[in-house]
């Protein structure tokens, strides 16, 4: 099987996700700028979701384009994937309107940590796939990065029960961990 | 004509269609862990549906590699198939609002019983476009899980206006019968 | 430039279109099949508004096939279409909610009178930058069904302030005339 | 990295804001030609806002037309202008629902400015990355329209404080002047 119509379909559904969190910005009535103020913690949420999805968006580009065929393990890892990511909007939009408290922070925690997961089962359905695959082997097998994430979000998910915006610094962390693109598999490929 | 628009196309739709889906995940109110298990019902719709887009992306994915041009039925059996799988978000917010009831789960039972329909026409109109093309034919000639499904789904409607869990599970059976990838066509490629 | 990412824009905007549509059918309250039934004029409008976004979709989908390169007024003049596209969702929504009474009939074909007249200003434009492609140039020069389908919506319009039911029996005439496929540009091809 | 699935997934994402502007024109009760008199000023934002999108895409388009390799940092510099785009739907619902009052006209103009800003960001991260590319580099640095632009915004945003109807009147001439494509790069191409 082609590549082709998996990377299209990621792409529709990752470009819906990232556009429908905006609808829950939902605009204020009244027209001065300090209507917008009570927004903010909304407005960040969706800032730092707008960056996670980005993220995703960006790591599955460069995963899949060391690949050239996909079997059907692929594609089912790859929706299990897009499932956890379709959730951010709905966790996001909670943890916005509940201005950062301990149970949205926890389970928006959670949707990452989902996400994270779902991204190493797809990286090892395709490397399961791609043995020959030197460049892809290699390259996931030193996988630091996943997993001082996945240890970041279980600790962030556990101090939000408690502090939530030590949680929510930490997703931050994460995020600016994997802001710089996942150069293992450009080196390689170079 | 080609079908690379398509297969664009199809992808665009279902790809709004699974990400809509989510909106119904209504945000609650409150910031307790414990205003998420109103939900449930809602969110097992939403898993049980989003599974089932993604098996008709992934049928539709498969059974169009095996062809190259298409008629002007092809594409009008198409857009039949993506009318009842754009009920969907629906039925499925229906029957997940109203926890399982008889009605709508015989309704989400009835609109995944005319996807299957139209599946099968577009599997037909297909087949009658490329009479030469003996993978695909031979391979959908003999549809034995696609009459199944029909079955299980007649049977699921009529069962779920006594017992509406019984439908639903009959729904995930089917389901379950279709997450292992269409083989059948897999195996003629090969 | 090439036709390509008008191609993928286009159905990117087509697909979200048809697809947002069937948000306006609002889940009811209640269980019951009875609850469905006040949904009829809204799902009869969602009907006929799939059929006609999915005869443009089929229609541009094969204007732009005998085509190689647009120009810059290709790309407003396909965006002055999208835009008049974009409002079908708005007109099918206000004249299912109100039954199809005088005003919101004579809205809807007041819309796809414009998205007639959009297609017809696309086509032109699409000549204009292809004077040497005959297959085009005779295709669309010979247009009877466009100027039967605008004579028909403006009668329709006209006749809607009275007889809202004409209006919209006329409306559904002018699917019927399309949903043949535009085999003029087929045959030129073949 | 290809530029492909960059502009696939900025086709989807600028089509799904283009088309999500179009549920803020809510649907009216009342089936009379004058309840869609108080839409007007919430129609008036969706054109303007449905141009804005237009010429970014049309813009986007020519600009990644003439590359052919694309780096992380343009990934990223694509993503902060598929965000300021993103908060589009939701200035243009503000000021529209308001009337074109004070400061929804200059949060418009501030979500603009920063649309152009963010463009000129991607500009120059591509040169940056095709020092080579004549075509590309000399077309884009003679900006003059750019430039002119900010300076539009940036007096639209500081006179829509006093008289909002000139700082939309000045949002208006911008749009104006990006209309006509950017020659520069086509006649560069040819």
């Amino acid at each position: 099987m082609g590549k082709n119509r998996l990377e299209a379909f990621s792409d529709g559904v990752i470009a819906i996700i990232i556009t429908i969190m905006v609808l829950e910005l939902k605009v204020p009535h009244g027209a001065d700028f300090k209507v917008l103020l009570p927004l903010w913690p909304v407005f960040m949420s969706y800032v730092l979701s707008f960056i996670y999805v980005g993220i995703y968006w960006n790591n599955h580009h460069h995963m899949l384009h060391v690949v050239q065929q996909i079997s059907g393990g692929v594609l089912w890892a790859n929706l299990h994937l897009l499932f956890w990511l379709s959730l951010t909007p709905f966790v996001t939009a909670w943890m916005g309107e509940n201005h950062f408290q301990t149970a949205p922070v926890a389970a928006y925690g959670f949707v990452l940590l989902m996400c994270a997961i779902a991204y190493t089962i797809l990286a090892r359905a395709l490397t399961a796939h791609h043995r020959e695959n030197k460049a892809l082997a290699d390259a996931i097998g030193r996988d630091t990065k996943g997993w001082i994430s996945i240890a970041l979000y279980v600790t962030g998910i556990a101090l939000s029960l408690w502090y939530p915006w030590i949680g929510f610094a930490l997703y931050i962390c994460v995020a600016i961990i994997w802001l710089v693109p996942d150069t293992r598999i450009e080196k390689r490929v170079a």
